[in-house]
């Protein structure tokens, strides 16, 4: 339930404010050269402390290797990597039992594992675990570049609250006191053709399945995407240009019948605006059974989707390693 | 690769002009009444032949039961459903090895399999296997009533070609003499909270998963979608009214945190417009290597959109029937 | 459930007095050459129809390709291969379902199914779905031989009833006029290093969980087996001689710290005395709650181990072709 | 490669000299109490350090819960426990780089992982990580428990170097000098009818499959096993005598038809001598490309199989638990 790939396997695990969160993940090459080093950069994005709209909380989060590097290189075992939490200290968390806050998992969490869940901070529903995705994205960007160094997977944002200018978008939730959602656009140039599966494992259902395993995401959308179903079949269709398959145009976003056609690609997703937002809101309190008005106290993001772009080039990296090793451009043992 | 699900799990296979095309379904409870009747409807529905902008085609979709049904009852062993194809006689379809149709996964196939794919009429790619999900959504919906009587799954379509009204935007494409796109809504009430898990198998992962499955579709979002990235947080939090979980609104769209919140599952999916248009397109002659136009002879539909409602209901059931038996909430032998 | 392999994997379904019977092969490599009549000797093996103490019914056990293949070739979509059961005339199973047989499944089938198993003949439990595993078998045989033209496996009889002459413990069954189990040994040769997982995918792992899925199999031992639990160290280990690993003795059977070490493959099963025998049994009689003694009518195999090298050599193919799968010896297009 | 199970899914990872090694239990339901206290005893088991013929080597290991629980309850989280290693200083493992040990998976492992892999003591391969299977073990036993109180899983020596007196038989390896193997049996009361499948997930393939993964296993029968294979059909069956499904004898170890069927689960494994022996082998050199005699410094088990029951015990109770949830009988909420 909480594993994803076929060869290239991720399990995910921890809570917010437990002892940890962390990932396993199992088929890893054999030979892949791995430094605590490699990860500051894509856990910095994810941080995005220093950008307007996101929390300037700093969190030390540190790759611990437990298994799978040795000499700092992949051993062909399970790579487990843990980040500890340094936040497990007692907070009263007792109003938010009470209020489930509309937006969050509070609510259904409590359904699902009965009152059991470990529900300070979001649990194990929270973003803090997107860091574990983040770590899982290095070590597979690290495979894709050894497949073929000109590889690149990049996503941005492109939107924020409507707005195609990110600071404009910001701004206006500044002003009206309130958080914002946004559109991020992954793009990856350099991918073979071939990858994907006919139906149950096409590229779009594995990508679209890791993506919306980001929290607040609304939609994923591929090449022209919902635009599609607007247009007419003659401008929609990419012609096909040369043997190795380049199309004209890429409406299609680099996927046809659920295979890479090795043009770039593309897609998106909606991120909903953060559930915590400095406005009051109503919600049930559990104990006295009346609606009630609350707002949630602390630093937010205003706009996570800031936050996610590195999060769904993970995500993305891992789905493309598997599909590259199940059809054997990836070995299980990297050549020095 | 051409199986999903964990307990209740699919396998399809098949080819458009091969023997056959059918599906597995393993982990099918005993005891469900089944009979060849119970998937005239829906198969018929799929057809659309009687709507203008579908093939007029008659196949004669008869399921054949292989396996796991006795006594017009499943017996808890595997259900095997089998379509014959009536379509295998000798047609030429050198034309279309030679010149990849754009939009299809003529291209893709063979460079996935190596030139050695089914390639007549799309082979494993075609739409014709879309009849094995309906099938397979027939048993499902049945186990949803099984659970919960009141349970509905409802797709239909909201929008062709851009317009609200899907008469008036089949006529644009009639009128242009060109094929056309549509979006198609799944909206499913009667489920319980806690449905989904928080990453990996988020209830969103899941349905996207199935649903990119179906050719053609190139979207899909919960809720209120792509809209959410332009909405303010306070007004796109769906308010906690009861202990049950039911939200003032559902901009959500029956899910938070990847779990079903047991409110109405609502989300969309954008199909593009049908690969085979009456237009004149470019694509390139694999024999001369030069582009040229072409044209696809024969009949097709207009707007494949159409007949997508029934094979989004069944790959939605199919979803919710396996996670509604993770949470034990259908059992593996049903009570008479 | 049904289901097995990660690459290259089977689901079976089929009951013995359904339909058919039949395999689906998910993740079969595009390119590979298959008739008909390459199926026909392994399957005339299983039958055992000319040796002493197998029964002498003639089944007519044609494979029917009804998915992934196309001009001869395998495609790359899902093989699938249905086998019809000529059987399905209306028989009395009525004492069978009152008289639960000693040693068949007649009794848990119930209980696991509630009573709504295709109770026919062994229904789903049947040893004629092993027809499925044969032919399975046959298609990896072949993908192993495109590896490495001059591998080899080999299944034999190594025990009928204690003896190891197998006429003379088959001539021991006859005199007592009794059922009778035996011992089958199956050798690979031709391997490469390095085939399975440390832990829950060694090599053993998975032979075994493929073998005790054959029915009547009690027990399964890789190279001195049982045998190596009376023996000390210094006498069971295997002296490495070359750099390729390969050992002085076999004891290991070929298979080190859960990997294949590049010798020879040996291991065995036991199979127990066929469950109906010539002589009266007692059992409960689930209407008068008494239990009862009866007789079995009809012919049957005096000996199901003779039937069984053909199968085990097929689910050993399987395996093995997984495992090459997975370490890209066998890739998933073959060329030509 | 490195998982196993279907809904309680067991990940395994580490290295026995690496940082740690460790397990995730994926799946495991909310609501059970756990604390380090419950796993003292049957670690205590493991270690074997009072009985004559294991190492007297002190590990403090103490299970450090990383994720899934909180409140000393799980939470429905998946479950990370590990156990740091405190023996990853600076040894010499050159010699054993250079001189791949009879027995041991130090050749084949280098064959596999291409030299990249942690040689040090075994590294992924070692009996070091069987702690982690305790530990799962431990909790697969509680939930075992709360499905039914009165459940026993236990496994005990029933032979050592082939005497029935333990005793006996280590005091024959102590008086040669040498290493020595043994048998485990394992017998579990308690169990409801119909866990298992008929083919690929029988219940002896899922047990066989788990035992496997248990290092020096060369073993696994199941009731009388390989002496079945030399019985007449009428000794070998178990009379039914009453609609439970109780039967007079239980040759079939408690499995029929690939489903428990009630009666008491009995099944063996052999377990080979310890590949370290104090006696002089042979070996090859990589270096020098000779077979040179060598032998084995430190103290080392003297028969491994003394520490086996607990571990057997351990991946018995998971199997099964996983086979409880599949049916129902265990759900993903306990009632406190």
């Amino acid at each position: 339930m909480n594993s994803f790939g076929r060869i290239f396997r991720l399990t995910i695990f921890g809570e917010s404010h437990g002892e940890s969160v962390g990932i396993n993940i199992d088929g890893c090459p054999a030979g892949l050269p791995v430094t605590a080093e490699d990860f500051s950069e894509d856990i910095e994005r994810r941080k995005g402390g220093t950008q307007k709209g996101t929390t300037p909380r700093k969190e030390d989060d540190i790759p611990f290797f437990k298994s799978g590097i040795f000499n700092n290189t992949t051993t062909g075992a399970p790579v487990t990597i843990l980040f500890e939490n340094n936040n497990t200290r007692s907070a009263d968390y007792t109003k938010q039992r009470t209020v489930p806050r509309p937006g969050h998992a509070d609510m259904v969490a409590r359904q699902k594992f009965g009152g059991f869940e470990d529900y300070r901070g979001g649990g194990h529903f929270s973003g803090r675990l997107t860091v574990c995705l983040v770590a899982a994205g290095v070590i597979a960007k690290k495979l894709l570049s050894k497949y073929n160094s000109s590889i690149t997977v990049c996503a941005t944002i492109t939107e924020i609250g409507g707005e195609k200018d990110p600071e404009k978008g910001l701004q206006r939730a500044i002003d009206a006191k309130d958080s914002v959602g946004g559109i991020v656009e992954c793009r990856v140039s350099g991918l073979p053709a071939g990858l994907g599966e006919p139906f149950f494992d096409s590229a779009e259902s594995l990508l679209s399945h890791a993506a919306f395993a980001i929290p607040a995401v609304r939609g994923v959308e591929f090449g022209t995407g919902f635009a599609a179903a607007r247009m007419f079949g003659a401008d929609h269709n990419d012609a096909i240009e040369d043997a190795a398959g380049k199309t004209r145009t890429n409406h299609a976003g680099g996927i046809v019948g659920g295979l890479s056609n090795g043009n770039e690609l593309v897609f998106r997703i909606a991120i909903k605006p953060t559930s915590s937002t400095p406005k009051e809101q109503q919600t049930l309190n559990l104990e006295t059974n009346n609606v009630e008005t609350f707002s949630v106290k602390g630093r937010h993001d205003l706009c996570i989707a800031l936050r996610v772009p590195v999060v769904l080039e993970a995500v993305t990296a891992v789905v493309l390693t598997d599909l590259l090793m199940l059809e054997g451009h990836i070995s299980r043992i990297l050549t020095r």
